[in-house]
């Protein structure tokens, strides 16, 4: 909103950026993914480099980038893993509340640390029997005595169990979407408990688990800007998350493309490099197409954004991206496998992984279907 | 390539052309498309308007318009009548040459006319047996007495018949791409002569023959910049050529988009309007979200060659941004058809035509299995 | 149902229907279709020779063949001429409700005239606001003195104008589908006349009209079995013209390859036939086996229809076959066009109509969004 | 090959497949793909139940089933746990060289033993620089004292480690196919060794290896048939071992389609069954499509081979059916999982691993690329 950066500082972002995902990620993917380990000193790291607050005002401890720069570094780093990639984007994601919706007085006071770099934050939207409808979260919050009781399971949370704060989206008030409030939990809060994680196909480094609030007491200065504020919230926090899904999606095609094109030219079959033939040659293309298409869209949408556009234009904007660019995402990786062939299946090579980490991506942050279903309400 | 212009003033030349198109072109369309009539008119007001020269210098009479801005205006044009917008993009294609590779006196004696809104121009290029394998021209030109006297024949020329002149790519060396040269031929020299149009299946009112060159006589000064330099402006051509069907499919594509959403709001079913039922909805959904992501990925094909990027770049950029256009354009078209049912079929409705239409972006300025080639040499 | 027939019969009876299609289809498809002429002498001829009443019991004069073999000659007559093929269809569509549905005595007077070769039938259905919601349909037949007064309009009718009767399906009781009732009507009673012909993308040659029934009177016992039957012969019908439009579209998209593959065996570009091109030779391959899978789903469906199966049954095989069938016609019509280049595009070759053709199945019988809707229910 | 079995015993096999495939396979399937475990045990279960050498001979010990009964079985067992319905492929593929090309002594030796049901075979075909192009197998097999010394390393090798016998591909003559037999080594032979299996993305019950000869010894009368047969042996192999997969194929699309179409219809979002929703009901129409599709192509396909067509037409039919079966489970296993959303990315249910087991049906038996290449030529 109104960032202006110069096209130098955009680039020294971008190399620093670069540096930070060739040495600091690259070499642990592997590694932390078969294990299923969180990289929790990776993500300070980044924090320290000022890489967890990109988008937020500078005043508060921001980066002062416009979404555009931000999401350039989002697809760096999701080109060398995709788990920090979407670690970033979570807590770019878990700061946004405070930072667009909270009273002056709740930013001046929460802001510095949420954006110091140290902390990792969570959102806890989902529920067992609540997965895109999110009008119809059954999490309660009473207030008695200064403090919320917050009462309600919160599925598929990303972070859960590493996170030093919960953004929990809970009822306030009455049903549908004006009853709904956010509270900004600590994570040591009595009465807030993680289950044990999920056993995902991918992204096995990025800790994912239900968050069970059984009269989790929160100060009710936690509640962000005003009660029954909660779904307006939700929605610009989906906009946000689903351009920073989107450019993740970017960087994880990239990197099938670069790493199938790599193998295509080197690998020799009938006495050629299978590059050569069209059959790959043309499969190549059609990727390269795809992901510039993606790519080109998901910084429209971006600018779109940034340029102050209207809620509603930028949620069909990213409702766009968001499809688009997982859609490709998960072609791409699946015909990286294939341009392999047998060794594009095994473990000795990446691509098979982030093949298991493109689906993901079309699945978090609304569902495509959820994505085509804003989509074609707009139209 | 440094055009620099304002923002009011894209937003002026862009609302002059939505004002000319719909007013000319828009009325126009069906009755012309259903004659097969070439709209000689229209295109004599939109070059009085500016409309056929924008991307040129204008100390030689063009608009002075990066091709981001270019290229919205034939979204624009497209958007009401592709033969029109096509025949734009023929003529500013045709005052390439000159512009770009001209001597500086060529430029000087020939840039006005040419530029000056009243002509129209053709490429001549492919023959019956060379399509997209241009090295491989076989139209001789021979220099004799101050003259090259031209021979061959020349296959699917747009304009064909109602140019001005001709830009025709001949051999006047060796074989092979080096032999090459580009000769302005007017209209009305001795030993050019027209075929019957061919009978197509859309984009019916733009005129396509074959051009007889039966020993032509084309003064010496007539040929572009130096002997052999015929391949690099081909290469030129072709990438803006590309890029201006490229526009040309989204505003198309966006045409068909526009007409379907709005009969699926209205037309019932079932007791509700169609477009309220997810089958239909989320078509038009993902139409949508191609023809957005087509128009951005054009977008940044444009910027790349207005940044004066390397002629590889550009290329490539140039070959995504037709490629992934035009299959958008078909498949969206056929779609939108698809969405009107049974009276999508017939004429009263324009979805059929635009149908036919679109076919023809696949294959013209390199079909799309060329752009696949030129894309896949590139990883 | 239960009908026998020998592999010889089967071969002759094919061979015959190969014979008449290359020697009274081929030679009169291209022309008839540029004026859009409808070949009733070549609907007499195949008549004649039994083609028009294929798949009904010999002793009312049909042929006693089962349907998997009458699909075949379908997809035989189709690959040389669509419009003649969708004729057959439709005739013999329009035999069906007496065949199966009529009283004992209405099957001995009606059936000979009708399966005798020498008459055409067609099937009102479609109304202007009633497309496949046919429970809606709004056609009222009211019985006075011995005979019905039937009133409305319906759109779309295949054959309008040149069918010696048409089925109308109207309404003699209540709403809903137990009100709707199907009347046999004669080409001339007084009250049906034909509104002008439509103008269609394609199958120009098949004459499409609305038909206007005011206060037409057709005779009591023409009515079609029992009054409220109607919905129930409409189902019928609908599997039953689903399995042969989708016969149809594997014959379609068959001429397409076909003659795709023998053009890129013999254009040569960059010095070798375009056919060993892989980009070209994949496109091939795919289109070769998407029309194979539809052939095998056309003919499972075929044999589940003439095994006897359930109503329910038949009506997910049959909706299979015509999305499956019809979309890969549309896409193989489409790429046929695109391996001819702009050979493709230009009415010298039959490809470009084939194409325009194909779109007609995707919506004709039910569009294809209706076959989904129907599948989606059986699952 | 001219087996004849009536309708009530191909029930009875089918039910026999089916019984099995529910109490031995799917109570195992998930624990064993979990620790990577190769069910020996269950496939001796399959063995004593005939189920191993259904399409061989009975005077042989086979089952003398045609193919297409025997793949119809594959299907059954697919449905269940994808790695034991391979494996069975993978057998019936070991016993095919002696059964189709051995000497008649040879199989009246081998055959019993191969098709009893206890041993279990294992096919070496690919080397690490060789894939598709098996014309260029570089492994060699040397006679000297009424043995053969084979030398070379045979990558991704199913059950290797775990076979009683392996089929070597090797070259006994000069280079190219002609150059090319067969051996059939026991497993104990001196100088065969199994590298450590391959980390495979899924079906990782079923062990994958490189099988190392390093002068290992095969007696001289285990060459199957003539010296200088292998290539043609390895053409048989194809058309069977693409079969087999094809039929996989459709077991697993099959298994992945049920299972989302169960979880879509008691799923509730919105007030109601996603199932009822267009977006999840058309997606699901769609899949349903794809699979009858692929299943009446593969039956056709059985049939072809069953019908003794020429070995170009079995080539072509085979390569058809697992090209489109293969691509068609890698679709509808992706989408399962999403139809499943978030529930779909986690192992608590079964189609996140189909996703995963179905990547391995596009590569294996020849990528799909290599059966469109096969399929382009035959056109």
């Amino acid at each position: 909103m109104g960032a202006r950066v110069t096209g130098d500082e955009v680039r020294d972002l971008l190399a620093l950026a670069e540096e930070l995902a060739d040495k600091e990620l690259a070499p642990r993917a592997d590694d932390f993914e078969a294990r299923a380990e969180f990289p929790r000193e990776v993500l300070r790291t980044l924090g320290k480099a000022g890489l967890l607050s990109l988008p937020y005002p500078e005043e508060h401890g921001g980066g002062g980038q416009p979404y555009e720069v931000y999401l350039q570094v989002l697809e760096v780093l999701a080109r060398r893993w995709l788990c920090v990639a979407q670690s970033v984007n979570i807590h770019v994601l878990a700061c946004y509340p405070v930072a667009a919706h909270g009273r002056p007085e709740q930013r001046d006071r929460l802001l510095p640390a949420l954006l110091g770099g140290e902390l990792l934050g969570a959102n806890c939207l989902s529920e067992p029997d609540v997965g895109s409808d999110i009008a119809a979260i059954g999490t309660t919050a009473v207030l008695a005595d200064g403090e919320y009781r917050v009462t309600g399971t919160k599925s598929f949370t990303s972070h859960a169990g590493h996170a030093d704060f919960y953004n929990v989206f809970c009822r306030t008030g009455g049903p549908g979407p004006t009853g709904l409030s956010l509270l900004v939990a600590d994570a040591d809060v009595p009465g807030l408990a993680v289950a044990p994680p999920e056993r995902k196909m991918g992204v096995r480094s990025s800790p994912t688990a239900a968050v069970v609030l059984d009269g989790a007491r929160v100060a009710e200065d936690r509640l962000v800007g005003r009660p029954g504020k909660g779904f307006l919230i939700a929605m610009g926090l989906f906009d946000r998350g689903r351009l920073g899904i989107a450019a993740c999606a970017v960087g994880l095609a990239s990197a099938a493309l670069d790493y199938a094109a790599r193998y295509a030219r080197t690998r020799e079959q009938f006495g050629r490099p299978v590059a050569e033939f069209q059959g790959v040659g043309f499969l190549l293309a059609d990727m390269s197409t795809q992901i510039s298409a993606a790519r080109a869209l998901v910084r429209e949408a971006a600018r779109t954004l940034d340029a102050g556009a209207k809620p509603a234009e930028v949620t069909v904007a990213a409702a766009r991206a968001k499809l688009f660019a997982t859609d490709t995402a998960m072609r791409v990786t699946t015909d990286a496998v294939q341009v392999l062939g047998a060794y594009g299946y095994v473990q000795d090579h990446p691509v098979e992984r982030w093949m298991r980490e493109a689906k993901l991506l079309q699945i978090i942050e609304g569902t495509n279907q959820i994505q085509r279903l804003v989509i074609s309400r707009s139209l």
